[in-house]
């Protein structure tokens, strides 16, 4: 597919299913700037506590730059032949920076009331200020970013394949990342020339619980995709 | 919706558009076990690092594990409210446990060769055996699974709400958590009484950069979902 306006998207179950990590792309399709642009939109639509969107995009599609980053990704072919390698960044300023104008929207748009985000607000820097782990936080956002990119690139034929496989510190000293944001994961976007074959899943009795960890799973399995 | 079977599945980005992290949840309308099944089902079909599948699901759905869960996570009404809380969990130990099978798996189905995957058990073996950020590494695939989780369930008419303002400790020790188990978010699933306003998020200039951090994002804008 050339042109994002055109896809039929899929339905999401067949494209959460449907998706496969990606070994190798072909380097000679290139992802259209249209679509590109949309599945990043799609991307920013992941959640976020206060809606501080932590996630950023560092987005590699030259072909110099993906060698520099496929060096430092130990060498994987799919970095130098993917259309977009999406560098995907986690900003771990967000409380100073974005927790007013984010509580300021939401009273804007009446989800709250003034004075609920005037507590929040106080709460939560203070929260921020004394809280150490702002990676950890800033890396669950920006992986669900990262798993909405990806269901969105298969929904309309993009191919994906997430990568965390890489130096963050060599990544960091060669595309200038800043100390205030952390490299959470790459994710390759393409076409494959070929499916990857599926390995399968744990049944859900092995990775599912009821009510207590070690609660044995009586609800059985789904049905296997139509 | 109370029956999977009859749903008509949203096509992925109108899933990912129209999700809103749900702050109440409807205390009324359960949610079917065939559903409920049918999403777990599609969160195991996120992508991880050499298949190992480190999430893990505890659900916990009875009124009294969901009041205990409640005053694990700051008393939040919506723990009370919703029909399923998912407790995710990231398992540690999928270097020891799970890398042989499933490479083994991967051989099976003709998508690598024996040799192959023996280069690979051996070497990320080695990698697990020296690396100390095995939470790090779980948290990341817990978060992908956690995502798929909640785009399968707006999909299929089902409302969430990812949470990570919870004590972790205290969920380990109420609901036996082990040593080698972190607890990655608490995912609420249910039925919504009223829709969440959508505060909005940054435009993409504000989120993507172009080539090397801090380069500028001249791609534009993603036209407004239809």
């Amino acid at each position: 597919m050339s042109d994002a306006s055109v896809a039929v998207p899929l339905p999401a179950p067949e494209a959460i299913v449907g998706r496969r990590s990606t070994r190798r792309f072909d380097p000679a399709r290139p992802l259209a700037d249209d679509l590109l642009v949309r599945l990043l939109g799609l991307a920013t639509h992941a959640p976020s506590s206060y809606n501080l969107q932590p996630w950023r995009f560092l987005v590699v599609r030259s072909a110099r730059n993906r060698q520099r980053l496929r060096a430092c990704a130990y060498n994987q072919p799919k970095v130098g032949e993917a259309a977009a390698m999406v560098i995907v960044l986690g900003y771990l300023g967000g409380a100073e920076t974005d927790l007013g104008p984010m509580l300021e929207r939401r009273v804007a748009v009446g989800g709250m009331t003034a004075e609920a985000a005037a507590e929040v607000r106080g709460r939560v820097a203070a929260t921020f200020a004394a809280k150490a782990d702002r990676p950890t936080w800033a890396l669950r956002s920006s992986m669900l970013a990262a798993a909405t990119l990806m269901i969105a690139a298969e929904s309309l034929g993009v191919a994906s394949a997430p990568m965390e496989g890489f130096d963050p510190e060599r990544v960091r000293a060669e595309f200038g990342v800043p100390d205030d944001h952390i490299v959470c994961c790459l994710v390759a976007l393409g076409y494959a020339p070929e499916r990857d074959r599926f390995p399968g899943r744990f049944p859900l009795d092995r990775v599912c619980y009821e009510e207590h960890f070690g609660g044995p799973w009586t609800l059985g399995e789904p049905s296997p995709p139509a």
